[in-house]
């Protein structure tokens, strides 16, 4: 039985019966925010590490297959997105993949943590390199209410960037939200929200979400699974809804011609992850195909 | 920086900075077999897990994603195989699934360490519920030298289930093996082979691979990732290549009615596995689009 010794960070998942450590140079900075304990961390191998209640939150190595996937899949697959709104993202990873769109007109961070943005532009400048576009606004408060608050039929895109559904972020998986958010769209709007570890959380949280966005009077509802490495099983997925039209088709073509680099996310990678896996396919009722592709 | 306690099994990556453990009940077996040192334990949520010096090779729990992505992607692109050979695969999780195509008639497993199998038999008997099948043979000896021995032209599927290319298994990531390996296949005939970890190893052992069987005179090359949370990153590839015909393109339909179960595989996964990330589109050079799919 190995220990791993001073210099490693380890976040055990005790639920799973799992754990995993990244090496550690130093600590960069702790603190106790309003909201939650933030600890960044020099890593050997990963670069940089953010920690939120012990939970690893991102590494500069990684976070690009996480930040592409919940953003460039939902962006194509809505015909023309002008306004999104991010719900959470603190880091900004996620607010600089929206802006790579040129279509974009307006999009909005709306993150509760305001220290965790201000440590990301420290510590991540580089998903922060967009925060001073002028499409790029920030509302540091509570998503729920931001949602509930909007116009109602005013919104393209909404990205649900946040924690895991314990603690602050429960509110966000939640049939209530989901109903404001339908509200908040316009015709031909999506949502995207992270969704947990298709090898660990299909049966629970996939499955729920599914049933509530569904409840709320989402017809459409797509689960993507994709590789990442920091988070639980190294496997991670986001689901999308429409509010009236399929997920399951894209705009192909501007994905091919993206006037934008990506390190992970392109037309191939996009179908790819719209085919379930035979075992969630079977446990979320949905057809196995992702249609003609 | 939490430290784990006893009662965690911990496989540190000391060259990636990274370590992974699961939590366990009790040790089952030790030996040191004349090839390794072989240990099974309970684990509490992942069934039972085999380690072989000190490296996790399979868990009860997840094995079904490496074991269907070594073998039907490759199956259902050859046009019939009929003869299958495989080298390593100790724990017979391959040749099951290989096994469950009818129009196999002759199964080959290669393996160096019988004491695998056997501890296999014993602790992963769901893995060997095929070992009587009729089709079923069973080598022990090393698979380099059955390679050389066996009849030119006489195979149609090669399948490298190997543990990393260090160690006893260094001669299976090399060219002349690969050169043998041509010789051996049939018209029409494949190689497929584990190569590890598209986040790790992309720029270094996968690009080996695909220089080196285009050297050897693979024409076709693809690399295919597939998600295995016990292994580094969570995060896996096998690479495929065809003797004289592209592997871009499989019996579609037969994999739509293949009949038998499967967990992960279904036609959609396997044209999924046949995007290219990004950046290993990039790395190895290979054109991102799949086909026509």
């Amino acid at each position: 039985m190995s220990a791993l010794n001073e210099g490693w960070f380890t976040e055990i998942f005790q639920n799973e019966g799992t754990a995993f450590s990244l090496q550690v140079k130093r600590k960069l900075h702790e603190e106790q925010t309003p909201f939650q304990k933030l600890e960044i961390y020099e890593t050997e191998t990963f670069g940089n590490l953010m920690v939120l209640d012990g939970c690893v939150m991102l590494t500069s190595r990684d976070n690009f297959l996480y930040h592409e996937m919940m953003t460039h899949p939902a962006l194509f697959t809505h015909k023309d997105p002008k306004k999104v709104v991010i719900i959470g993202g603190g880091d900004c990873g996620t607010l600089k993949e929206v802006l790579k769109h040129p279509g974009v007109e307006e999009a909005w961070q709306v993150e509760i943590d305001e220290r965790v943005t201000k440590m990301s532009e420290k510590y991540f400048p580089e998903l922060c390199e967009s925060n001073e576009d002028p499409r790029a606004n920030f509302f540091f408060g509570d998503g729920i209410q931001w949602i509930r608050d909007v116009a109602p039929g005013s919104l393209d895109l909404i990205i649900i960037d946040s924690t895991d559904p314990v603690g602050p972020a429960e509110g966000l998986f939640a049939l209530d939200f989901y109903r404001d958010a339908l509200l908040a769209l316009k015709d031909g709007g999506l949502i995207v929200q992270q969704s947990e570890s298709p090898m660990l959380h299909t049966d629970s949280i996939i499955k729920s979400i599914h049933m509530d966005l569904r409840k709320a009077g989402f017809d459409h509802v797509q689960t993507l699974p994709f590789p990442q490495p920091v988070y639980p099983t190294g496997w991670w997925s986001c689901t999308m809804a429409g509010k009236d039209k399929p997920v399951k088709y894209f705009r192909e073509e501007d994905a091919d011609n993206r006037p934008f680099v990506t390190r992970y996310y392109n037309a191939g990678i996009h179908r790819g992850a719209l085919a379930m896996p035979q075992f969630m396919a079977e446990a979320l009722g949905d057809p196995v195909q992702p249609g003609e592709g």
